[in-house]
């Protein structure tokens, strides 16, 4: 069963093949109304069951929208409005909803939840954000990274900032990709910290992935395609004193990224914190590439689920 | 961009083709199951967002439906769970669900969301109630008193009771249909004390509307072809006991409804609280045409989206 | 306007031609996406509409997909997410929703919310669960019985645990199918004693219905066809370790389950707790259909939605 939950996981042709799927759909639909069946459908009559324990805007709009393009539909439901809310396994909602729909998208706070899903089911599970790592967010970076012309093959990308699921995906793909990924986190918040996420950067080295991880935020930015954070406190962070304390230095400001390459990109997954992350100059500058990159969400996701169910 | 957003701002020529699209549509479906689409559906794979701050059941079911009847579809949100929640910005998520969908329509405690939206949108906007106004009601209002056979042009509408966000439409449409609008709220409850409306009045006149207000209850009933209400006591409303006390005077029984004009209507957006705004007698009695304008605003709200895109 | 809101209400014919519909539903759609329209969609255009007091994992997957299998449609709600939550009344809700949908399936706390709505709606009410009954449920459990090759007329079926709603949906089936139904509740929670199920016993068997109650649980599995039983903390009971308490010796497990026939199965409508009404070992084990009979109440519920709509 093709489950999409970690990069890792899965084959670089694979993942590559992906890429390619979300590039080519997202140019066969120009014009056409938002919620239009693609020109050749991929996925008529199929049904996306789409699991929410946390809010979100980009991942809901993305799927449900993607599938209605590719001639399926989704089911959309808050884990609360569940039995799964109520004390139901997951083992027991998976057995069931495998009956019901032809593919599972879970948001969890628990990265187990959503590998135990998997285990559970008869149908394909995709990690809509989980605790770990965030795959489908990566899949639209890259595809917005590519569509800006740069090279996956030779760029330099630059994480500056928290080191948390968003960038664990990176590193998840990094020898898939063949991207130097360069890290700047503070002592705290850095990657390999998190029992969560320790090890990953070792795994990628040793497949082959360039990664260069302790930097400072300068050295990370300097001569860099494009320059990459996220927000300092996200769901369900606790400690966002501290969190803004060690990151204030990790800003991305205009300074910064004119460090950069000359036609380098800024991405954020969104949602973004003026001045904290980000000054508000560089998210809305002309090197933004956040809106094309939310964008990217939806493309790059179609091309998972039909990857998922063989229609790829 | 053709944002719906307050009447005021709708020439008078463009209010009265949503109204006669509604009336064509209406008609055109009768006896077929109610989430067909339409003979000829205007909005082929089109999608509305609808983004939900306060509870909702007829706007809620009316645009869905409509969406769908016109050969759309629409993806429905609860601002709690999107990032809009949890302090992303209205500007932000209005560039990110542009990308997702052809048009937006907000119900929002704070009208400043609804036009901060739309100025950073690239899709239309539609206002679904907002703390100033309501204008998809009122387009459904009007209709229902065209297909009762009230010409708007000579009819007599009494608004008694809470000088509210409804009210404030029906003042805001009035220099388009020439009705002559005639108010009654009682001191503290008028539209002019409210910050948020004061204006409006002497706005519309300066229109050439018609519009008498600090007429007494009956004065306003007096040969009028609709007496109008609303619930005293609105979501969001903390002086629950001073706003009963004030307006109980005001209430619409059927005294005050036979000095109307003998085939008068009394039309109420809903929720109606029996024995407060007006008795169950007038409620249920067979002037009511409080479900036929429940129903209107399905179609009303179909011709609203569509004059948003350019289908009108 | 034919409801589905308690099986004692429907003709046995009916009832039976339900159960037909299903079976045959369920036959014709094999191999096709889960969201993929029936081979001959019976409900083209139809909307049903889902209001929901509480959590729903399958009741909420199955309907939607149902309505989505037959060509129509469905508009979920949270009564907390409508009017109805802040007041406005079952009746004047129910006038309101039959202008914009075909039909309304309700899951409340409240019983009499259903008959209510029912009572003032223009369009068919389906229970989806009440404190009183569950319909919806038995329907899938007798199709399942059936498919593992159990003759209703002749079967032997053991309720064993608490004496609760969905029981009850059993005892009103009974006169209808003409299984042995054989109860076995522990003091304190036999349907009899509560005040929203009493009666029903004696009015099904003055029906014809075959009822043994008052078992002991070993009594109740000798030589049954099916050992059927719930969930012993049902949502919203509040006297937990009472019920545990007293419910223990009712547990399902191996050895109570080889009293019954060799190809007894094992039913339980979800969420179970293991090692609570029943051990993990009977629930995960070979005689174990509760898989199979979530998945009916997608079958089942399309053909109640069928008859609902004088399309069966």
């Amino acid at each position: 069963m093709p489950h999409f939950i970690s990069l890792a996981d899965i084959p670089a042709v694979q993942l590559r093949a992906i890429l390619d799927d979300a590039h080519a759909m997202k140019a066969a639909r120009k014009d056409l109304p938002k919620g239009a069946t693609d020109p050749k459908p991929a996925l008529n009559g199929h049904t996306l069951a789409m699991i929410f324990e946390k809010a979100s805007t980009r991942t809901r709009f993305s799927f449900e929208q993607g599938m209605r393009q590719l001639g399926g539909s989704s089911i959309v439901a808050g884990a609360d409005q569940m039995q799964l809310g109520r004390g139901e396994s997951v083992a027991d909602t998976a057995h069931v909803l495998s009956r019901f729909v032809d593919a599972v998208m879970i948001r969890s706070n628990a990265h187990a939840t959503i590998t135990d899903f998997a285990a559970n089911a008869d149908v394909p599970v995709i990690n809509g954000l989980s605790d770990h790592n965030h795959p489908c967010q990566i899949m639209a970076d890259l595809q917005t990274l590519e569509e800006r012309g740069i090279d996956l093959a030779t760029a330099k990308l630059a994480w500056i900032g928290d080191g948390n699921n968003v960038l664990a995906s990176f590193v998840n793909a990094a020898p898939a990709f063949g991207y130097e990924l360069r890290i700047s986190s503070p002592a705290g918040f850095r990657l390999d910290e998190n029992p969560k996420t320790a090890g990953l950067i070792d795994a990628a080295i040793a497949k082959g992935a360039k990664i260069k991880f302790d930097l400072s935020p300068d050295d990370a930015a300097e001569g860099a395609n494009a320059l990459i954070t996220d927000c300092w406190v996200s769901m369900g962070d606790t400690d966002k004193a501290e969190r803004i304390a060690a990151l204030t230095p990790y800003q991305i400001d205009a300074a910064r990224l004119a460090k950069a390459a000359p036609d380098a990109i800024f991405l954020h997954c969104l949602p973004a914190y003026r001045e904290q992350e980000m000054t508000t100059e560089v998210l809305e500058g002309p090197q933004s590439a956040v809106w094309d990159e939310a964008e990217n969400r939806l493309h790059a996701q179609k091309a998972v689920v039909k990857w998922c169910l063989g229609a790829g």
